[in-house]
């Protein structure tokens, strides 16, 4: 016996269109494989006179209170993303009774303990598959696939955008201008790339992912967040000889009660599986206690892709087999404080080019406790020269203290260009 | 509420006793994380009189008739492996309202039509998450993650015996026998090696997949399946030359109505994913339409990976999250004929050294319609000089003509090596 289950969608942009063309062309696969006849009834946009389709078993509407208010309706899709009116819609029809699924990992970073605590409320569920990596089955992997283990650690390239503009400053040794220009010529990044490039996005998808890791509230503004843009092509090459690339990484770390978490360009190591992440894909690498290592690999946002992560929270609701994470359990997030991270740095200087500057940096190096693993001097014609250098581990403060300390230098020109080197991932 | 679920355990050899661990020690994280209470209440193995613990809260049986007699216990876990009286155990256990978690690929492949009926038809689910990929939820992923995708192709290194034998080999230019000896003596080979060097482990695996993928009822017997035996160092270095690796793949596609389903070691480009695969790991690649390949990457087999993901299954069954494939829309599964079947290969001979040779061999490709891609002869002192080939994609059975006449050739030692060269996967 097939079970009819009908769908109310919210927000007919790229996501959104995606959805609705996967459960009109892959209607019969799913249910042949599940059993369950998924029917998109109603769709709610601002442009509906526009995109809704004549003739059409669809119901089109410009007020989302329609898709809420349709007794018939027991899944609500928000994909409008941004705050509001996203909260208040998911709220709502929570409240009415719909289970939800979403892709908005901004709302869910900053507003997801109140939203959890609503649908624990209503007994009703929230699928998010969609809100981290695109088609890529994070979720489901880390609640379902490895729910026998204890998470310790999680990295991951979680935005498509950045990873293209790195890949082609890679490649093609482009700048980061040319290779943003790159990126929104092929529809990669927004016409206003702040929130990919500066981080942000890769912020809330390790903020969503980590928070149920760990079973720990993290507040967003507790993340430490930085972005691409002041990554050189120089810095790429020196990478590449060094056998490292450049990659933006959301890093969460759990060391006993401690949570470590953020987002920065990283060095890693060539045979890191993360290196081999190329252009806008995404993967993530979740560290469990029993698995070790366990990477997923896919094309991290787009259209069918996205979709694909959402079908997959429709279809697990229509199944019944979604749990809420059970948030009655969740404490307060504790953060690593500074003072004890221990880490390891790339540092790109530019000097004057003359005899004892190497010494007396190396000497600010070593005044803080902070020993030197390798460095680059190459010759140049011009006045300043670059200079490049790769620490030990060391406890992150006493590093920074020294690199403040090397840019009062009066040989320095500018400040020093910084990257933390991430080897601790690595998985061979 | 907590919910205590109370499961029988039958075997404790390296998985089951990795699972008993994994319930101990994991056992508050994962009543918080799920609210689920899981006891291991009975445990069955031959050697109980010696390895049951006393004073344990687990009761310690020989024979598996307690353990399914047992009124409490809801999920039975079937870890002895083989076909009986594994078949028994499982069938029995369905029979007697029980669920089941089972981690024999080689039951699955054989029998898996009627245990799935079994399970139907009881009412019961059977999860098998560790039957696959070790700690790779594979499973979770192609069932649920991707549910909303009809699949087009998976390819993956299910085995991780071979995987390291063929990366010894690649790193360290060991020949096939020394690889072995390293892996036996590492504990990565079993003494008696021929299950997983000959294939047959991973065709287990494929037709598991498989099977679920398309929905299709495969034969074993169907599946095309080569090992690794004849694999020379030769061919490894060669492989490295062309900008390719060697590995034994396990490969499913289907077009059409018509499933391609096969193991044999496979010549792959160095920017597939699946080529940075190294030592014991496994990998699985995942082609959906909607989200383009997936693939999934971490240890494919040990004690505790592989209790991992047993206890997924337990969870995912004490959360009543599990559904079971819906078996009653599955049909026979028709087979690509091999005169259809287009790909490359790689053959690598060894010829006398003297002119005409090299048109004599072109001439026979070309007769048979196959052309070819590369060619590499090297100098040598000696009587027979290596050979290699690529060609480009034909028919097989033209290939595999052609190579027929060239094995008769008065200046052929021997017969050619074969590896088949897959392109299809690439994933960038």
């Amino acid at each position: 016996m097939n079970k009819v289950v009908k769908i109310g969608l919210i927000g007919l942009g790229t996501v959104g269109s995606g959805v609705a063309h996967l459960l009109k062309h892959n209607h019969e696969e799913i249910l042949r494989k599940t059993g369950i006849d998924l029917k998109l009834a109603i769709a709610c946009d601002i442009r509906a006179d526009e995109i809704g389709e004549k003739n059409s078993a669809i119901t089109y509407t410009k007020d989302w209170k329609d898709v809420i208010a349709d007794p018939e309706i027991t899944i609500v899709i928000e994909l409008i993303g941004g705050t509001e009116p996203a909260y208040t819609i998911i709220t709502e029809a929570l409240r009415a009774g719909k289970n939800v699924v979403t892709a908005n990992k901004k709302l869910l970073a900053e507003k997801g303990r109140s939203i959890f605590e609503t649908a624990a409320a209503s007994d009703k569920t929230i699928g998010f598959e969609a809100s981290v990596g695109g088609g890529i089955p994070c979720i489901r992997a880390l609640n379902e696939g490895l729910a026998g283990n204890r998470i310790l650690s999680i990295s991951g390239i979680l935005n498509g955008t950045t990873n293209y503009i790195l890949t082609r400053m890679e490649e093609e040794n482009k700048s980061f201008n040319d290779a943003l220009r790159d990126a929104q010529e092929k529809g990669f990044a927004e016409a206003d790339p702040a929130f990919d490039i500066e981080g942000y996005d890769a912020a809330h998808k390790i903020c969503v992912i980590s928070t149920l890791a760990y079973g720990r509230w993290i507040d967003f503004s507790a993340i430490s967040i930085q972005g691409i843009t002041q990554i050189s092509p120089l810095d790429i090459r020196f990478a590449k000889e060094m056998g490292y690339a450049i990659k933006l990484l959301g890093i969460s770390k759990i060391a006993g009660d401690e949570i470590d978490i953020r987002v920065h360009p990283a060095m890693i190591h060539q045979s890191h599986p993360l290196a081999s992440v190329h252009n806008e894909n995404n993967a993530i690498t979740i560290n469990g206690d029993m698995t070790g290592a366990v990477t997923l690999h896919g094309k991290g946002a787009g259209s069918f892709p996205t979709a694909s992560a959402v079908a997959s929270d429709i279809i697990q609701i229509a199944r019944g087999n979604i749990s809420l994470p059970e948030t009655s359990a969740f404490s307060e997030a504790k953060y690593l404080s500074s003072e004890r991270r221990i880490t390891r740095y790339y540092m790109r200087l530019r000097t004057k080019d003359r005899p004892g500057i190497l010494a007396k940096i190396a000497g600010a190096f070593g005044k803080h406790g902070v020993s030197i693993a390798s460095v680059i001097q190459k010759e140049s014609n011009s006045e300043f020269v670059p200079l490049l250098f790769m620490t030990h581990e060391a406890v992150e403060n006493n590093i920074l203290a020294a690199i403040d300390e090397i840019n009062g230098f009066e040989f320095v020109d500018g400040k020093a260009t910084l990257i933390p080197i991430e080897d601790s991932f690595a998985n061979r």
